[in-house]
């Protein structure tokens, strides 16, 4: 078998210069370089800005761009561009919306955008002179925000609340500080980090001041543990209805067996993990196409799902005096106004599509398509032993 | 605010059709129909066997094409393709791949490939008559899984063990029956449930003729909780080496401040769901340019970081002998023969550039991915307050 062998300097190199180098292993030298060129746009302007997004590109990756259709969400009505590799979701996601459409649509039950930050530090004096560090910081903070935000151009900013959390049984003088957050329209983990940078050095400077050598930085970063910017969603209808989704169950027998299989989303983990999977099927197909960071709701989302020290699903359903309810609530810190919108044609293309939804509303379309992932996700497999 | 109206049929429409529907809310619709258009390939066969990937296709969507030089795995040498929208990763991975080329590269401690799938149901009699029905099943299944393999045409399945969950405590008559199974180089989850539907019609069959309407299935499912199929890979070098890679800090101050870092992501939650995030960036990018489902890989890692109830990161470190050594433990499910790679020309181009790695070759690839990645993550957040 034929081997790669090292490149210096890779980075530096052209584009077609990479492609080059790869092709020491490639059975037809030519054919490969040229079908990898085909592959980048001709309007050298585009494939110039697509190229900002990333680095040492040789060429563009391309899935099928596609619409889930008729999402009545909150009285609104969305075509939703997904992006995804998954065979049959989009199909199965669609046919849940449709379902739906016609029986009330989805429903935002509530809803929060609280983000978090954290710097953590080591501190080499009491517990009792760090918080009276902290109570400084925190009047110094409170004059110095709008500044600070001003100076990052970040003025949809706003500091909900700070907290210390002594950290000490764990790992020797260990300390973190808390920061929870409204970003507004963005999600930029660099404007966030910039400002968790901005508040280190401040907290530096007042310890300096009175403690001098004790306060130690270790990182300042924001948590993709999002539990304060979460969104519950949910869709109802009588049970009877239920008996249009599929031929082969009636509505009765169709919830009977919903409950039992969300029931046991509840208890073994090995399905819990794979119901969660199943909503970030849809989930990451939304987020991609709307050029929003796909990682960071999968962190968010299987971190929120442990409750008792162990996984749960988070797409639960009950039946009550006849109606059929299930819901969707899960945490999401979502953006609407990231460099990816700017250069990439399509995500700009998605957002008007979807008539140019603010974080917010995007949060609750997101979500929807879960729960309909989901939905379509449980559906499958409790009508396939019929 | 313009509003998107209910459209029916949409997934039988042709593309254009499709395309025409959304622009009931656009501006420009010329200008928006013509831009989608011409994301599509005028290489009609090309377009129409990528559309088969997906449904209800408008056009394609895109991504740099990237690819991470220099990965030295046990002895070696990959240039690794990425899909990512995420700025400076692959300049970071990169980076640090360089780094570990020149100290030693990366080896594998520990890999294993057994996947899981279970057999949900309720069974109205004792746990004793389960049981005898499990062994009868047990014995049946012997004699008869080389057949359903045959049938399935997937002789690299092999079957290593099944068991049998009483999970009563948790919800009235509800039992599992686990089953662990070896792919092969196919992560094929429609032929796992299929293999799952015909060994729930076996186990049906024995329990009619036994004791009739005590057991019902529920679903058969795989779960993407895998810690049987799993990977642990390691980089090692002296302390002084670390000085090389950042100006800022000398060896020893370098592994200092890692091993903080390190620690912080074993304690704190919110540390340790960003960390992992860090790994993801990287192994979700190697995933979609090889055409891997990156949602299976996200719920079984993520699953994976809970110890003793609550998250870790699932990357660390530590300094012996004055030789800093970082590890990654994770699981992965991956495949080299979906149908993707047959439908995708990038996806099988990536494979060539690989070398042809079969799943266990790709595990090592995506694992030393992933610690790269959080290798970078952290030497980021380290180094940024100096």
């Amino acid at each position: 078998m034929l081997k790669q062998k090292y490149i210096k300097g890779f980075g530096e190199l052209s584009r077609d210069e990479r492609l080059n180098m790869l092709t020491e292993i490639t059975q037809d030298k030519e054919a490969f370089k040229n079908e990898l060129k085909n592959f980048r746009f001709s309007d050298s302007d585009l494939q110039n800005r697509l190229e900002r997004i990333s680095e040492n590109t040789i060429s563009n990756f391309f899935l099928p761009y596609s619409i889930a259709p008729n999402f009545l969400i909150d009285g609104t009505i969305y075509h939703v561009p997904m992006v995804t590799e998954e065979n049959q979701l989009v199909e199965s996601v669609s046919k849940a919306a449709d379902f739906w459409y016609n029986h009330g649509g989805f429903t935002t039950v509530e809803i929060a955008t609280a983000k978090r930050g954290y710097i953590h530090v080591t501190w080499k004096g009491t517990t009792e002179e760090l918080e009276s560090l902290f109570s400084q910081f925190q009047d110094s903070i409170k004059k110095k925000f709008n500044d600070i935000i001003n100076k990052l151009e970040a003025k949809s900013v706003k500091l909900n609340e700070s907290w210390l959390s002594d950290m000490t049984s764990e790992i020797e003088n260990y300390y973190m500080f808390g920061f929870s957050l409204e970003t507004g329209n963005s999600m930029d983990p660099e404007l966030i980090n910039s400002l968790l940078d901005y508040l280190a050095k401040e907290i530096m400077e007042i310890a300096e001041k009175h403690n001098s050598g004790k306060l130690s930085i270790i990182m300042a970063v924001l948590s993709n543990y999002t539990p304060g910017s979460y969104i519950k969603m949910k869709v109802e209808c009588p049970v009877s209805d239920l008996g249009e989704f599929d031929k082969s169950l009636n509505g009765k027998e169709f919830a009977e067996k919903f409950i039992k299989a969300a029931e046991i989303g509840q208890h073994s983990v090995s399905r819990a993990v794979t119901n969660n999977k199943g909503i970030m099927n849809g989930i990451d197909a939304v987020l991609m196409a709307t050029g929003n960071d796909f990682r960071a709701a999968e962190a968010g989302v299987h971190a929120y799902s442990i409750k008792k020290g162990r996984q749960v699903a988070l797409t639960d359903c009950q039946i009550s005096n006849d109606t059929f309810s299930c819901w969707i609530k899960i945490p999401l810190a979502l953006g609407t106004t990231g460099e990816i919108v700017k250069l990439h044609p399509l995500v700009s293309k998605s957002f008007e599509i979807l008539g140019q939804p603010d974080a917010k509303e995007l949060m609750k379309i997101v979500a929807a398509v879960g729960l309909a992932s989901s939905f379509g996700g449980i559906t499958y497999l409790i009508t396939r032993h019929i």
